[in-house]
């Protein structure tokens, strides 16, 4: 966008064609100029509400005529600044679309609008004996989840976004409409557009619909917690379940110091030690044989105060409790903002990779949340900080870059969930190296060449 | 490549650099210049073997220099003319470069050289009680199966090559050396580069580096075979299989007629009814409890002469057996060339298309062998052609066509393993629409915009 006038004449253009579907309100504008990160930057310049592929196609159509930002938005659940409109433009807002199109239950799939969230699609498909894994805690949108390739508690079993999407409608930066697959199982035919387009986060284009798998809900499922003497043994328990091969679907790790914050926040009286968050899915005999299993090897590691929960309302009640820590959090230090960690290790590297960073994190004197979905070596400190003091904010940045220096020498990743967006472009750099940058920058290049999906994210294109 | 003396000039300088891994004899460029497709093309220049990512390096940027093509070649084992010279250059064999670099057993991840076959990385791993599951039948190179996004019978349970690569090191089109991710089981840090390359058929770089996921052998493996009245009565089984979440390894069909090709050619006494043959892995009672579903839902079908395969002599028997379908319907006409099909559809239209496919096939008076990789819904058609009559091959092509035309109507791929190689070019074209292949061509022109990496393969760049 070049001048003032052009800006105005611009958005004349967005709201003659869509109406009252154009909002460009300070509000409105400011809802969706901010996500669960804690950057602050102006809001967009107006929104957008989709209500269809064509209205996706019509709006990035204005925008690239004009040369105009287009930053795709769901529910803003994201933690890295992805939504933010650093170079100012339009927030298409997607939440309006948000219908289940087909429920293919004989084959195991579904297709749907980008606005559903993962919460509603497994109530549309409940009556099915279906459910859909991937579980991040927040009820994001499953496009925004597409668009970070999400994973979280289930992902131990059930694989991330990257395993679970089957194919995709996108409409391009030229406002072209594409499908990136069918819904076979599997394909070799051509490039992975869809993979491509999983973890892009809008910097390549509008998802419009998608087809993901859903799996039959298990005959049994059983969940347990489990308190451990340390950290340490709560970690080591579960690289050695992992190893085993045994088929948990989830196990989660929370410290002694967020179940005392879970416990204040909601009123519980979870035993206050480091704890596993633990569930299987299978048949009867199947989950019981795992429960067994993992019930020895826990004990090994010094495990106790197993509590077991088998009913629906048992189990919705525990991961409750697990998806409150981040607030819990929060609440523990009223007015805070939180910086979430987010690296990932091969299993083998877990215990290395989260007991030094815990104690440097201990010494430094910031409060922070520990949680982790450790049967996937990915963990988040959250360290909450006062916003008013910016020693603090310089001391947890520096706990960060410390603890994915760390994981990256360890074989992991900077990013195991959360994506990259504006927080983490150098740990990309750092990790990947300027070789595999340079490529996604061509590919961005080339297929968004005014530079209008989402810019500014993941990478710079100045190297 | 302009003219005669430029490539004189330059085959000159690849000498200079391979020496003794340089080779321009007929017969070592013709053994390169064919694979298991039906095409004849006249063979590559010259054959470089590659013995370290250096070589590759050099090779790469040499072709770079002089603008000459360069094509890997793993064993040759490909399907759909992959690997033919069509535009002549650099047939760069990666098969000397088969050290198994690292086995990270205590994190199920090895790394391995591109030219490592699979039996090679099986028989590495053994005494570590792991194992990698994906199967093709040809004891294909790794870097091939990256290549290709290989499967084959394992996939139902673990998946394909999609699935199952972490992270790849790749030398661009430019010579430079990328990696593409790290050891960690997940991440979502930047583009999916490593998914990009895996099912590239070489257009992209030249993969040197591959780390992969195994798993442990399990506790207990069983295998059977059932006979069936019909393939109906074999295929309803397998949908209702999979459609219950019978975690099942592998469940493959083979027709009464491929049943008694491969009679004749293994001595085998197999009963000559449509067969399915499936493996179960787990502990010892989930593999009981999957067995026992399997099997009454086989006799609800009309399923019998159920046999059992439980050492792994037996075993290694039967999957043989499998695997010599291919060669057992060349042999029962000899000279025959065969045209594979490989279509995929989602597991509630699988007995529409494969019935109808059925049908017209033995209207068509070509002899065929029927195998399939059922459980994923992706089957195999291998019809056997005299070379010296064009009518045979003009018939068999025009079943191809219609197999595929029906695969697509009915929500399917035209290759579900195989690749596009210079085979199935339309019928991409045909599944994802101009608008992706675009998509696919914007992306090969900005990361080899010479056009060096085994140009004329998955689409023209032609519009």
């Amino acid at each position: 966008m070049n001048t003032e006038t052009n800006i105005l004449v611009f958005l004349e253009c967005l709201k003659t064609r869509f109406k009252q579907n154009f909002n460009s309100s300070l509000v409105i504008r400011e809802q969706h100029g901010r996500d669960e990160s804690s950057f602050t930057v102006p809001p967009p310049d107006a929104v957008v509400f989709a209500e269809s592929t064509q209205d996706v196609v019509d709006a990035v159509t204005l925008c690239a005529a004009h040369g105009v930002p287009v930053i795709p938005f769901g529910v803003g659940s994201s933690l890295e600044g992805h939504l933010l409109a650093i170079h100012g433009g339009v927030s298409l807002d997607v939440s309006r679309m948000n219908q289940v199109l087909a429920i293919h239950a004989e084959d195991l799939t579904v297709t749907v609008q980008p606005g559903v969230t993962r919460k509603a699609l497994n109530e549309a498909i409940k009556h099915t004996g279906l459910f859909f894994p991937i579980d991040p805690g927040a009820d994001a949108s499953l496009g925004g989840m597409v668009a970070t390739r999400a994973s979280g508690t289930n992902a131990v079993r059930y694989g991330t976004m990257r395993e679970n999407v089957l194919a995709l409608e996108v409409v391009t930066a030229s406002g072209e409409v594409i499908r990136t697959g069918t819904r076979a199982k599997k394909s070799s035919a051509g490039y992975d557009l869809t993979r491509l387009m999983v973890g892009s986060e809008g910097t390549l284009g509008v998802v419009t619909e998608i087809t993901l798998k859903v799996y039959p809900l298990p005959e049994a499922i059983s969940a347990a917690i489990c308190s451990f003497p340390s950290i340490e043994a709560a970690v080591r328990t579960t690289i050695q379940i992992i190893q085993m091969g045994i088929p948990i679907a989830r196990v989660e790790l929370i410290d002694a110091n967020t179940v005392r914050m879970l416990n204040q926040y909601a009123k519980l009286s979870l035993h206050e030690g480091a704890m596993l968050l633990m569930e299987f899915h299978g048949s009867p005999a199947s989950v019981k044989e795992q429960a067994e299993a993992v019930q020895e090897i826990s004990t090994e590691h010094g495990g106790e105060a197993f509590e077991w929960a088998t009913t629906p309302e048992e189990r919705t009640r525990l991961w409750t409790a697990r998806h409150n820590a981040y607030f819990a959090g929060v609440q523990s230090r009223p007015g805070c903002k939180v910086i979430s960690t987010d690296t990932c290790v091969p299993i083998s590297r877990l215990a290395d990779c989260l007991l030094e960073s815990v104690a440097q994190a201990d010494a430094s004197g910031i409060p922070y949340f520990l949680v982790g979905h450790v049967g996937d070596g990915n963990f988040h400190f959250g360290y909450l900080l006062d916003p008013n003091n910016p020693a603090e904010r310089e001391t947890a940045e520096a706990l960060n870059h410390q603890l994915v220096a760390r994981a990256l020498a360890l074989e992991g990743t900077c990013s195991g969930e959360h994506g990259v967006g504006l927080h983490k472009m150098d740990f990309l750099v750092a990790e990947t190296g300027e070789g595999a940058v340079n490529m996604m920058r061509t590919i961005k290049q080339a297929l968004d060449p005014k530079n209008i999906m989402n810019p500014g994210k993941i990478f710079s294109l100045k190297t």
